[in-house]
């Protein structure tokens, strides 16, 4: 097992990316296509096999055992079947008995993007050592993991961790996926600029109306766009406190495009977590960045599988 | 081990309970005696030290191999210390060490009083045969537990599942706990009645101005009672939602005094669950009445004790 490879698709609503990753993590071939989102699903399943095949191209494909796949969620790990949101022609489609199907028959491992994201970090990442972390990923739309007892923890369908649709404001705004206040509502980047714009804060000559313009905003001491990023680290730290209160974390990873506004998130975020999480088992944790960058997702999917191809057991780096 | 009996002890704020529990979680000897919560640590550690010396009294105590305490938290299972709120003179107290030493070095488990009457209704209540599973206690606190992958996941400190004290109104009401617009501070019997009493309500004839009094009301259609249950139905069904968003849960045991309203609780807490419970992983989710009973932390303190000993799986009944 110690020098096979795993075969990693990350996908999404925008792209579909594939490798084969060694059990150092490295990524050893790569491959990646556009997600054909508004077509159908055949369409949509075209392409993650055009990956595949890109991938088992690769003169080392034949050391592959196994396939290990992240994909925007919900997916359904028990019945091997995803319905991403942004990809409206996969409802209930049966990823992995297709994917098993384009490679041969290797065994597959299906977890949602959030579950994948987190492997990567414990395995290799900001949470390695951690025996009970929460990573995150804020960005469009707000994921993210848990790693309990020092396993990751996909939970029965493989979308456990879920952070962005718990409500953090019982009475709060109505949510797309049709329940109020969800921490997503309030801190996804869209709602960061979104709120700023509503309270009158305007772009600047570089015309960036994105989060990222409402950071470099609050970084220059704009009050409304401070008090946007104050509101979405205070709804991410309620998320935070109530998972760390509900399973006892002690580290809090938090990446995505909303992460790199840097301290104009972390300072707030970290002022909040202390009004919110209180009890005495969850004052020591720990809000820090994450750090696998784009490939976290790839190296999540390998670690993964490489998980389930050894019992579930805690995979060791290098 | 099969036919060892356990000491369980069920230490709260008003009594302290005890018993000798056998592998189908018959209780084959009982002692009991009020908490001096008021008193002195020493005094406090002397009602434990009866209490057992009690049990050792039983012809039965030879068989007994280890000891399960289930013990109002905050808890520390790794310290093996307790520092329950409504016990001022136990602040990080060595009650594991104390307990070793009053029964000879038999070894002790620690869990909080929430871990405990998961582990009973997992064991041979309403969560029984279920993998994942949220058990809570709903009466002057609100309190939980959780079992994750069929086992009991008390977590490193022995405190996971503490759902009353996770906000689900970022804007909320102060808690005495620090936080803001926590499950507790709107759901819990005082706060039911509370709210009851500030919007009009007024107690019948029989002068009850408890939660208890607040449910018959709302039983005979008093339309503030009504809507006191309706707000705490609410505050539970979203606490309820976000762990099941963040773990994957199957199914809510709600027991306690307040669970004893019946469908005065259960009904808007299921009306609001399919507001907030949204995710396609999560509305599958049921709630279900507590069947344990008074015995339930005498019980699951023992469960704790005998799965310890059994490296930590599960135990089945009978």
């Amino acid at each position: 097992m110690h020098n096979h490879l795993v075969a990693a698709l990350d996908i999404g609503g925008t792209k579909i990316a594939g490798a084969l990753v060694d059990r150092d993590g490295a990524l050893v071939a790569r491959a990646r296509r556009p997600t054909p989102a508004r077509e159908s699903g055949e369409r949509v399943m075209e392409a993650v096999a055009g990956v595949l095949a890109e991938l088992a191209a690769s003169p080392r494909w034949p050391e592959v055992t196994a396939v290990g796949v992240g994909s925007a969620g919900p997916v359904d790990a028990a019945e091997g079947t995803v319905s991403p949101v942004n990809v409206p022609g996969w409802r209930g489609f049966p990823l992995v008995e297709r994917v098993a199907g384009a490679t041969g028959g290797l065994p597959v491992t299906l977890v949602g993007d959030g579950v994948a994201i987190t492997a990567a970090e414990h395995w290799l990442g900001a949470a390695r050592g951690h025996d009970d972390a929460l990573c995150m990923v804020v960005s469009t739309g707000v994921g993210g993991g848990l790693v309990l007892g020092g396993a990751l923890h996909p939970g029965p369908s493989g979308n456990a961790g879920h952070i962005g649709h718990i409500s953090v404001e019982l009475d709060g705004e109505a949510c797309p996926c049709g329940s109020r206040g969800c921490v997503e509502r309030i801190a996804s980047g869209p709602n960061i600029a979104r709120r700023a714009l509503e309270c009158g804060w305007r772009p600047g000559p570089d015309g960036d109306a994105s989060a990222a313009g409402v950071a470099a905003a609050a970084r220059a001491g704009d009050p409304v766009a401070l008090a946007s990023f104050e509101r979405a680290g205070q709804a991410l730290a309620a998320g935070i406190a109530a998972t760390a209160t509900l399973v006892e974390i002690d580290i809090a990873v938090i990446g995505g495009g909303v992460a790199g506004a840097g301290e104009a998130l972390f300072a707030p975020l970290r002022t909040a977590l202390r009004r919110y999480a209180t009890l005495s088992f969850v004052r020591r944790l720990t809000v820090v960045p994450a750090v696998m960058g784009n490939d976290a997702g790839l190296v999540g999917a390998a670690a993964a599988a490489f998980a389930a191809r050894t019992g579930g057991s805690v995979l060791s780096a290098g």
